[in-house]
């Protein structure tokens, strides 16, 4: 059962508002006597910050990450841990006009329809700012997962800023690093700035799609069938605000391609097998190849923009509404390291579940002496 | 919580391989003093039944679902409902080429690497079959919903087999019943027909897209931030056997869209909220608003087919593989009913989960008199 | 977690009503490659058949268990193992009185409360006849710990009966399997069979109290803090039929001890600490210490008996009641197997939590050659 | 699943060790737009606060919680509920003797053993100050049952302290706020005073039993079988520090009983059944019958004591173990907060649930015009 509960053995519950006092999430079921402080995660909070260019929100949050449970003297000790940040700039003005009208595209008519009421500064629960508990929650899955499975490796980029894509081509691991956009494909860099800078002109936003690549994942993490490694990861990524489309290795496009083209096949390797294509983005039957665990997402773009927009009141009177505030015109750009976040607590998750179940022994493939 | 359970307050459990004696499904939960019988849902297994047409699996199966408990003179009790479908046409001489062998794309090597065996026939756990445990779940929750949500209707129908993707100008609900694939595009049909025909010949298989929608869905359905309707339903489809992407609304288009055009503008109706558009598959913020829900995914090409592939065995040999035996040319199709099956499963569950929380009670739009 | 499921990570969903067509579970977590056959199962079915001797209910049930999923070659495969007990001695006949009336003591008015209608045939779903899942699983679990934890012993036998307890003084291990009653005191079996032939004739029944003993538990089982070890055997033990009281170690007699006299001290052993005495009945901070795990439960008498008590129709008319049909005298001598069963059952569950979380490391106590 | 989480739709997930920097707890699930602030809270947290008087631990503590999240201007969102509670007086040299050695009848030993750590200022997480975050959440569960459920009363009380229980015919509910142990019976309450100050005088503790009862308990909360209203009681009390037997009404008492004596017979009362007897205490298979709802449970001595205990060091080594520091004499006292709010927790969830399911329908006693 869930929630805001995500994990089966490694469970996060996130908490907290866009312009609350804090916010925060348990993080349960952490391995014990692993070396944990905040120095481990802040690192990756700090690539989601806002503010750090001019494509993203200039909020200005420090979003430094305190641990108030669950290590001494800077080991885990296996009890729930506790993260905390707090909201150190919260403009409430900002979000004034929206208290009584509907952004389209919005959360706000949905929590106000379930709910009765929500909290409309800077979109309360329903914020990206959420987001944010997830990058501190993945940090302390990417630390356990450096000692548990240190050969596992999870990347994450842009390849697509509205209707441009990248040229796979020109992919290059090192750009990554050195644009806003975490692209590795520098040309795309400089092209998206430039529509970036002209859509925010004409104070509109845009989608993006983010593809999440995990490298050195052993082969049997996953679960038949409700709880299979693809399905928990389409869960994960669809669970972070604005998504709207996931994808496992081909995809969407899988369904164009026929059984002959679809068909990774296989040859002997020295180490085990060696496959010739990746089309299964590294999951078969739900269930981890050892090839790379390939996943993509589509996020839509902002809804808050500064373009009127035909909405209603909780009146019900038809109405214009323009989104003022500090709203990034790319939100898929900070979603890059939250799709990261997710992909480490679902691989260190199911590592943990495998470890239960089956105690990491592995079938044997080839002779013994492999 | 999962591995083989999918749901938080209507619980289904499926357990069964593909040729073992028979597979079913415990499903927990479920609202008392509703009617139920067989009847109610062997329609639904009767949709999904292979051998109906050539482009289906020529396995004859009868898959007569049987209740074991959880009813009372044709009336549900509240306790756990228990259904079973025998397995009667197993033909376990046409898998024992694949004993030792990996079919390329399929979950034979994965589950050897994780289990250490596998049960080799007909795919034992990872086959298509268990679906069939799913669409009479299904069944279960229609009939409920069928009470509780009389409004709600679910529709499921293919709109792409491999690259060729249906014309919406020639959408047409009734054509859906019409044609062996589900598609509401008469001239798809036809064209499929002949598609499909030839890539059998040819010893090849193809994937496709299939599209869930359902009307009528109240709005409120959903929780933030991990149980998100969205989340759910994407965990829901990729947990389908060979599902390699999920879409709601726009999807992976969402990418390419700006804020301006993805904005579901809103003008207050007689009776709530009337959208213009529905870019958002109708959920926000993980609740549903009550505009349609839209969820598309694609399902890839079946990895067993008559045309060689490279692979290994597992004493580690190189060997080129042909998967005989009777399988789907294009497993999409019948996955159409097991699409519709989840997308009840979710609503059912989420409708249940919000009586719980909030009694069903809805924020006010308009005057108190709407 | 929940409604008819149990375990977190071996999980068992139980399903079947005591005059339905079959009763069954499904067990979910299952380790692969272990040997299991029905063989492996039905010995301790038949530990608790009804039948065998005038002390119990007279019903003939061959209770034979059937394995239709999960196994594959006699070994099990990781996936969900299904087991079904068909019900072949139903005599409807036999509960035609009490469909209209509520029996004092009974499930019968508070099924009837909470979901509109009920199962009257044997008590539907609240009939003891469901415990025979809890054993079959519980064979399940029993084979599983004979590999994973080879020196965990699990032994049940019955302590007070009515209110006659044993005299520990006289506690002879071997003495459990001679008599019928399970005790392992030789004067409490002689004297047990006389009050209870006297009770019966009467046209009475009474309770019992039953102490389920597990050894070989290794320390570091359980988890704080709603995981527990002691919560979870609380859980498991409390959700057995007419059971009204759980205790661990001195249980409700430890609130009459001091700290002094309650502490178990411990000196230095070859092999790791030991303890002076085991007042904490093997737990301490919900972590299994190594000690013997001691559980003791109360069951309450059947409440249906052939004496008239006063209760009401469900039209709303006093009435006296006489329950006739087969009743076990004492239903506490079956649970024997049942409590047996569950602690098997959590121990494995807990076993597996813990190497999914720590591995299985223990921390040093004593210098490291140890 | 659950680790630190507690309950099915309205979840608890406490954090934080005794001499952190804070303790709190997340409330998930609960129903929105219901009037919360910390005042509703804080005198809950008031009644458990230590340092009341001279029969609690003489840590100074403010206890003052705060709302961090989950709340709008004073009224619940729907959205996680965030509590925190500063640790204000940590002194952890107090607790430097023990941190190499194992107090014997506490947890140091076993979270050494299966953490290969431990906190040990204080206990860390094993210490009794996390049922603060207990009495907390309980106290949000109190103010929504408030609303929902207003008949509904829950009061807790000591009914025995070391050997000395109450006499039941001197109970007097406007007694139990009136000394400092909660009692109903006056003369024990002077009685324990004299007992408890020779036994601090002593440098002894001693055990106690506490009893919770639920009034105004509408009938149908609960759930076959493993998510019985009692099972989850018995699972909620033996998660509380020190606590090692519970008892549902009779409780172990019950094995004494004969059915003739247990049956709590019914006659048709004005507004539904009226019990002449509660030896079920309320439930029955699992659901309530609509009569109050009592648990018992048996809390034991406190093991940190003044008076030298043998025991052993981390590295092995035999020593006698004074435990200094300002412990309860009798833990139980200040466990009789801790059980209510443990009461209204399992209420509340149950509540939920069973709107969940049923939609809170109730099957007809008598003439529809009832």
């Amino acid at each position: 059962m869930s929630l805001n509960t995500f994990g089966h053995l490694f469970r996060t519950t996130t908490w907290g508002e866009s312009h609350g006092l804090a916010i925060g999430c348990t993080v349960d079921g952490c391995p014990p006597g692993l070396a944990l402080t905040e120095a481990d995660i802040q690192p990756w909070l700090d690539r989601r910050k806002p503010g750090q260019n001019k494509y993203t929100t200039q909020r200005q949050e420090a979003d430094e990450v305190r641990i108030l449970s669950g290590t001494y003297q800077g080991l885990t000790t296996g009890t729930p841990i506790q993260l905390m940040i707090d909201n150190t700039d919260q403009r409430s003005k900002d979000y004034g006009d929206i208290a009584q009208s509907f952004r389209p595209g919005h959360a706000d008519i949905t929590y106000h329809q379930k709910y009765g009421l929500r909290d409309p500064r800077g979109g309360g629960r329903s914020s990206a700012r959420e987001t944010a508990s997830r990058v501190a929650a993945g940090g302390i899955a990417r630390t356990v997962l450096a000692t548990l499975v240190p050969a596992l490796k999870i990347t994450g980029y842009m390849v697509q800023m509205g209707p441009h894509a990248i040229d796979r081509s020109r992919f290059d691991p090192a750009e990554i690093e050195r644009n806003p956009f975490w692209t590795p494909d520098p040309q795309a860099a400089t092209d998206w700035a430039r529509y970036l800078g002209e859509l925010r002109k004409s104070h509109n936003s845009v989608g993006a799609i983010i593809e999440i690549t995990a490298t050195g994942v052993p082969p049997g993490l996953g679960a038949p069938l409700y709880a299979k490694l693809d399905s928990d990861l389409a869960a994960a990524m669809m669970s972070i605000n604005a998504v709207k489309g996931v994808e496992i290795g081909e995809g969407m496009a899988a369904a164009a391609l026929t059984g002959v083209d679809n068909a990774d096949e296989i040859r002997m390797g020295q180490n085990g097998p060696d496959y010739l294509t990746n089309h299964a983005g590294g999951i078969l039957g739900g269930i981890s190849t050892g090839q790379p665990v390939i996943c993509r997402f589509a996020v839509k773009p902002t809804s808050s923009i500064l373009t009127p927009r035909q909405t209603i009141t909780a009146d019900g009177q038809d109405t214009d509404l323009i989104t003022k505030g500090r709203h990034d015109p790319c939100v898929g750009i900070r979603a890059v390291p939250v799709g990261e976040a997710m992909m480490a607590l679902v691989l260190l998750d199911h590592w943990l579940l495998d470890r239960g179940q089956t105690g990491g022994a592995r079938g044997q493939i080839g002779p013994a002496t492999l």
